[in-house]
Parts: structure tokens; C-alpha cells; sequence
């Protein structure tokens, strides 16, 4: 039998991977079985679709699955992997597919479970502000969903037009509100999940409070869907406050930045609400790719810093801001900053740091890091890389500053190789030595599987496994992702 | 061989227990190992200490361990826990001991591990806030040091003058700052814990955000110490903000009580950091039981409510809760209201609230539950009980009321299995009914390990078992705690 192989595009050499030989094949009889429970429009097996569904936002991973599943509730969500399960048939759960490891898509053949169908907003508790919802919502959907009752997401980010919430919780998703309302593991209050054989696990509780056992949600928020697929979700969202204010700013140097964030976290203290960072090399990127882009401040720097502050007194907030800039000026620590006066100027400025991501697609091949490092080291990576590369390619950094959380990415006109081999396992290495995150926020998927020693204890990746073999012993769930292929040897 | 039989002081006939007979005993081979590694000094087998370490806070529950080990770091932890696996020894880890539902001391002859040696502040980053520690610092040593920084812990609670770290990590402590910064789910950013064989697992990451791999930190917070012994913390701190103030405040109903709630959430925003109530029942109970305290405002009245804000701005904060107290007693939402005018009048206010524990202590035997419910409930429990126990018992409810989280006690002459009767499992079924926990904070212990199926379902109890036997084969971590008896059957 030969053995099918997998290379991703522009991926490490390292990441070669061979589709596991006791997995089934999908036959005529299985798409049959599909269709039975499924009914005749939510079996994809269309070229077209399924082209899309194979390959990831950034046409760097593509997979070859021949079916597309589209369940409508957790009934048949449950029935699917059950199935899957006893012919062995691997499967890859999809949401918005707006991931950048390579985790929503196939790596070989793997079956699609698409939960787009399942978008129903299920309750709101106007009182505590839970929401309960499908996991198949999009996130901006239900952004658009609690404006109307005065209520915000506790996370925001770039993707929020296609992702969905049950790919966020999925991922561990961080984003733009993290720094004031933290983690999906302390705002995710409940959810409800199917393990791999089908298995339905109703955690869906609505409290803020409840040790009454061990908190297993926690082990399906950022496992990639490697243990079961989220089907609903329970959130606590927070109240609309009435005054945000956006500052942008421009620093000098990398030193000025960290000053100026401890000195937010302390002086704006309780109303910050984002402290956002790009470097230049990032801003004119946005401003050759993008069009109708400018920058906001007169003169050009090395740094640019968003300070959104969020908060109830609309007079006094915007006050606070400016004093904080004003005095930020004065020690030197800004070179210039202006506050935005309406929304539509808050969105230009927001449209460059969310833009970034956008212009890199449009600048050619790019390679995406995505650390957390302590925060005076952010910066250094940056330059030690830089140094490294020289010519050979654009290195930018950007990132959510006040989380510790960088992000890296390397422009080049096309994938090589060389380029990558100077890359890693070298920015891998520097973060591993600085005791940083290889993945702060965007998850393993199947381009730092076997990357995550960099990161994680021997001890606890092994246990980590155990957990796996236990939830899925047959290891259909999202294979080649997230943990070591060493570890599953077949 | 006669099995010894179990039951606690004041808990459910249900909760009759027998010591499981494949756990060995102890000999003098064992104990003379424990000198050997540990020193004689930190093997304790005197009388009186034990008999302390082998009792609960409230006199509830009772142990008869014949040792306790007072290890200094990580590894003598490890040696011990190896041993005592290898032996089929089981043990019992203690840290501060002030827990509520029996969960830390033992329920027959377990080795007390106590962690109080471990005691040493390791690191701390005024650039990001995040201190690292071992389990065994006291609460309010660990706010004492940040206090000289600049920063507070994100948790704070009636014991902090006892508790551990490690045993609040264990237990998901909640207490008086969760409506502001969250559980320890989203605040603790890492742990060192040793598994039953001791393996040492370190998960003592120091970073916002890491998403490489299952989180499986979250296991051992809120598992009370029954997958591993937590020893090392790392965990985000607050900075200490220059303006707290404090209103305590009288209403004449419930229902004003929770529409004040959903006023303060939205008007007072981002410097809400605690909403407590007590009702007249406990109000009465403090004034009676404890010196020196009296009722800040000048009615007697159904309901009061502590409303703390902490923010940047003195003169604007302080102005923001008079405006909302006012606005409030326009309303008729409010019938009194008084604001601390210094840190002496604060404290007086909160040792009303904090009091109410010891004053129950103080007033006999007292039947503790710790439940979350939707608020809008949150009092109808109280008003059921009271209407079915009548005169048999003083029926009290106070709590956060900001996280929807009741501390409903029922204080009578003495314990008696006729009054339990009547409340249990009364209050656990009306609990399920309405969708809440029957542990919001305190845990589940010895107390309620049986009771865990009011709040969680069968399939996901069978998955805690799984994880049990997988991380502690033996089952010898915190025996007859958080899990059904009915699940480990010897």
C-alpha cells in the first residue's frame, strides 16, 4: 500500500506527515449512511465547495477530503461521529475556517463537519448577561445580536465577520478585548460538547460560579477540536458602557512603548480597554496595500500604539485620555497622538492595526509567528530576526502589546525553503529560551504539532496524550494536530 | 476484618462512609521512611497537633490520621507521593485548613500532607503584574508584600489570614473579587502540581496567553487537591488602583435588592468591584454575636447591600456612587445609604459582612450551603425553607449577590438528623430545579461528593472518574471527596 504523504506549502520540512493507514476510506456506503441522516443538501460532495473547504484562509494548507458534513443540531452532530467512530473514519470539525495553523482543514481525506447550520442564539439572560448560543454563530452576528440589548462580546477580533463561536471557544481565540476582560476560560461560563464517539456532553451550565467537580469545559476550550466538538456555547457577556475613546499614538522606540503601557495599566487603569502596537515596517505595509488608509499621526515613527479606553462617565473618560497623552508627551515618552472624534475616525485607526493581516496576504508569501513573550523581550525577536534575514525578506512585528503577545510575520515574494529554514526552528528556539509561547493565541493546528516541546513540559505533553487516547481512542478527532505525531505512532 | 465506618458531625445519613480496605495502614517502616527524607521535625506525630489537623474549621468533620508531613519544596512532595502510591498509602493534602465542606482534613487515618513550609514569594514582574509563588503562602501575606508594589491579589475572601494559595487554587476560591477580576480560571496563568505517583508536572507558565496544547492547569484548579498536590502558583495580579469606596446600603425588598444590581452593573461599570447582600436575618445575628458592631444606617430594614468601587480617579469615583446612591434613593430602589468616609468606617462595614460566619460559629450548630442561582431566584430559596422549617432553625441569606452566588445557612441549638431531614436534600432538588449549583465556591469535599449529580450530568461525572483513574490509578490523592462513592466501589 503506499502510503499517501503530506507537505504543506511553505510549512517546515519537519511537518511531513503520513496519513495514518488504520484509518478508513471513505466509501459509497458511508456518504449512503450520510445522507440517511443528514438528508440529500447537507452531504457535500460538490467540487467547488469542497475546493474551499479544503484549503484554510491563506491557501497554505490544503487538504483532499471528498465530503463535507452539515449538521443541523447536536443530535446529528452526535450520530456523525458515532458513526465515524466505529468505521474508523477520521474527521476534521470546521467553523468560520478563518484559522492560521492549519487546524480547520484536512491534512489527507479526513471527513469535513462543517457546524455553519447550527447559528441559532438559544437564550439571554438580560440580568446576568449570559448569552447561550449554537456553536455555528458568527461572532459578529452576535456582536450585532447584543448591541440591540446593550451588551458587548467579551472578545473581539479581526476575523469576526466569518469565524464562528464555536471555533473561538474551540482555539482559545484572544483578540482585541483580552487585556480587559480576559481569557474564553474565564468567560466561556458553560458549554456543550460531543466526544468522539458520539458521546454528548452537557456542560452548558449558566452560572458564574460552580465547583462541583472538576471543570472539564476547560479541556475542549483550545484543544482544537482534538477531544470533541463544541455544539453550544455559554458566554458571559458585559454590559455596553457608554463612552470608548481611541487614541494613536506614535513613539520613538520600543522602550517608550513598555513605559507607556505600564503607565496606562496604572493611570488609565480600570477603563483600558486595548493597548495595540505595530511597528513601521507593519504601518507602511497597510499603507501601500490597502487603499483609502492613511496615517493619522503627522509624522512618521519607528512605533505606533491604539490605547482604547471603555468605560461609563463619557466627559470624564475622554478627559483621562487626554491628560494621559498630554503627560505622556511632555515626558517624551509619545512623539504625537491624536484622540479620534467620531466613530468613523475610530474605525480608519482601527482599520490599520486590523488591516495588517490583509495587506501581508496581498504583499505575497507570508510566514506568521504568533508569541507571547515577556514584555521586554517582545521587541528583540524582532531585531535579532531581522538581523538574521537581512534582505532577504520583510520582517514586521505587531500585536496585542499589553497581553505580552507578539505578532511576527515574515513578507517574502514567495515561499523557499531557505527562508524557512533560516526561520525556524530559530524564532522557535528564542522563544523557548526567553520561556515564551510558540503560539499565544492562534493554536498548534497541524503547523506546530510537533513544535510544542518548544513550549510545553515533556510530563505535561505526555499527559496531555493520555487525555487524547481516553476522549478518543481511535484518534479520529482532528488527527495530525496539536500534539506530537510521535506520540501516535501508528 | 472490621471495616471502620464513617460519618461526619451534622452531615447527611447519606454520607456514611467505609474506609476503602485495599489502602494500606500505617506502620513504623513508613514512618521512619518520612524521617529519613523530610527530618524528624517535619514528621509530626504528636497528639495535639494532629488532633487540630485532623479537625475541621467549624468542628464538623473529624479525621483520625496518625501522621502529618510537613515537606519544604517540590521534590520531598514527589518522594512522599511516590512512596505512599507505591505503598498504597492514602493521603490528604491540607493547607490552611478553613475549608467548608470537610475537604481538607482527613475522613479516616489518610497522611496529612500539609504544605505550610512551602512558603516563599519566587518572583515578581511589575511590568506585567504576574506573581509567582509557592502553595503554601498565606492570602493575606501574599496582598501584604504586593500591597508594597503597588498591586493586589485578584482574590480576596474571609480566610485570608489562614488560607493557602495552593488550597484557594484547589478549590476555585471565589469570594469578594470575582464580579471584578474574574475566577481563578482566567487569573491563574500557571502551576507546578505532583501527581499521585509523584510526578511533577510544571505547567508554571508566567504568560498571558498560551495556547500551545491542552490547558490542563485548569484540572487541578477546583479539583481539591484529588488529581495532584498543587505547589507553585503563578498568578496575574491587579494594579492597586488609588480610589475605594465603599456604600452600605438598606432596602426594603429583594426585588429592589436585584434591580439595584443591574442599575449598578451598568452606571458604576468598569469600578464595580463588589456587590454583597445580606438580609435582616444576618444582620440581626452579627449584632448579636459580635462586639463592637453596629448597623451603619439608621433603619432596620429587610436587605442590605455593600457596593464597593475601586478606580483611578478619587474625586470623580467618589462622586459617581453618591450620584448613583441618590439616583437610587429617588427611585425608591434604596431606603438608606451611608458612604465610608475613611478606611475605619470601610472596615466596619465589611467586618459586618465578613463577621457573619463567625457569628454563626458563634450562635451553635449551622447547616452551610453555597449555592449559585439565576438572581432573580437567589431569595425565593430562602423564603421556601424558612416557610418549611418554621421555628425549628433561623434561616439566613447573604452572599455576592453579583455573581449570583447564595450563602444560605441554617443556624439551630445543635445538630440534629430531624432538622437535616427536613433540609437535605430539600435544598439540593430545589437547587436542580432551578438550574443552579449546589457548590458555587466552597467545593463538594466529603460533604457533598454524593450530592455532585444536582449540578452535573451522569455522562460527565463518568468522564471526572476516568480522568481520576487516570491521573491517581490508586485513588489515593483526597480519597471519599468531590466524586460519588458509589463510582470507586472497592
Amino acid at each position: 500500500m503506499l502510503l499517501q504523504q503530506y507537505k504543506c506549502f511553505g510549512s517546515s520540512a519537519a511537518s511531513k506527515i503520513q496519513r495514518n493507514p488504520l484509518f478508513s476510506s471513505l466509501d459509497s456506503r458511508d456518504v449512503s449512511y450520510f445522507k440517511e441522516i443528514l438528508g440529500e443538501k447537507n452531504v457535500i460532495e460538490d467540487k467547488e465547495r469542497l475546493e474551499t473547504a479544503n484549503t484554510d484562509w491563506m491557501h497554505k494548507y490544503k487538504g483532499s477530503s471528498k465530503l463535507m458534513l452539515l449538521p443541523k443540531n447536536t443530535q446529528e452532530v452526535s450520530q456523525i461521529l458515532q458513526y465515524c467512530d466505529s468505521r474508523r473514519l477520521a474527521v476534521v470539525p470546521q467553523g468560520g475556517n478563518t484559522g492560521l495553523v492549519g487546524g480547520s482543514v484536512p491534512v489527507f481525506d479526513e471527513v469535513i463537519i462543517n457546524v455553519g447550520l447550527m447559528n441559532k442564539v438559544l437564550a439571554f439572560d438580560e440580568v446576568s448577561g449570559v448569552l447561550v448560543c449554537e456553536a455555528g454563530c458568527i461572532l459578529e452576528n452576535l456582536a450585532t445580536f447584543l448591541d440591540t440589548k446593550g451588551f458587548i462580546m467579551p472578545l473581539d477580533l479581526g476575523a469576526k465577520g466569518s469565524c464562528h463561536i464555536g471555533g473561538n471557544v474551540s482555539t482559545n481565540a484572544g483578540g482585541l478585548r483580552l487585556i480587559r476582560y480576559g481569557s474564553l476560560h474565564g468567560t466561556v461560563l458553560g458549554l456543550e460538547a460531543v466526544t468522539a464517539n458520539g458521546n454528548v456532553l452537557d456542560m452548558l451550565g449558566t452560572l458564574r460560579k460552580d465547583n462541583t467537580g472538576y471543570d472539564l469545559k476547560h479541556l475542549f476550550i483550545g484543544s482544537e477540536g482534538s477531544l470533541g466538538i463544541v455544539t453550544k456555547v455559554s458566554i458571559l457577556t458585559q454590559p455596553k458602557l457608554s463612552s470608548v475613546n481611541l487614541a494613536f499614538i506614535a513613539c520613538k522606540d520600543y522602550l517608550s512603548c513598555q513605559k507607556l503601557l505600564v503607565e496606562a495599566k496604572r493611570n488609565l487603569g480600570e477603563i483600558l480597554s486595548a493597548f495595540e502596537f505595530l511597528d513601521n515596517n507593519s504601518m507602511d505595509l497597510v499603507l501601500n496595500h490597502l487603499d483609502g488608509v492613511r496615517n493619522p499621526v503627522s509624522c512618521s515613527e519607528n512605533f505606533y500604539i491604539l490605547i482604547e479606553t471603555t468605560g461609563s462617565d463619557e466627559t470624564n473618560d475622554r478627559e483621562k485620555l487626554e491628560a494621559f497623552l498630554l503627560k505622556s508627551l511632555e515626558k517624551g515618552l509619545v512623539s504625537d497622538g491624536v484622540i479620534a472624534q467620531d466613530i468613523n475616525q475610530a474605525s480608519s485607526f482601527w482599520r490599520i492595526r486590523e488591516g495588517i493581516t490583509e495587506a501581508l496576504q496581498k504583499a505575497g508569501a507570508v510566514y506568521k509567528y504568533d508569541l507571547s513573550l515577556p514584555v521586554e523581550e517582545i521587541y528583540n525577536i524582532v531585531n535579532d530576526l531581522r538581523g538574521k534575514l537581512g534582505d532577504l525578506a520583510n520582517v514586521m512585528g505587531y500585536g496585542h502589546l499589553g497581553d505580552g503577545n507578539l505578532h511576527l510575520n515574515i513578507s517574502a515574494a514567495e515561499y523557499n525553503d531557505k527562508l524557512l529554514g533560516l526561520i525556524e526552528p530559530y524564532v522557535y528556539e528564542w522563544t523557548s529560551k526567553h520561556r515564551g509561547s510558540i503560539s499565544a493565541e492562534h493554536g498548534l493546528g497541524v503547523m506546530k504539532a510537533n513544535e510544542i516541546f518548544y513550549s510545553k513540559s515533556p510530563e505535561t505533553v505526555a499527559l496531555m496524550a493520555s487525555i487524547k487516547k481516553l476522549l478518543d481512542p481511535k484518534g479520529i478527532l482532528n488527527p495530525y494536530k496539536v500534539l506530537p505525531h510521535s506520540l501516535f505512532s501508528h
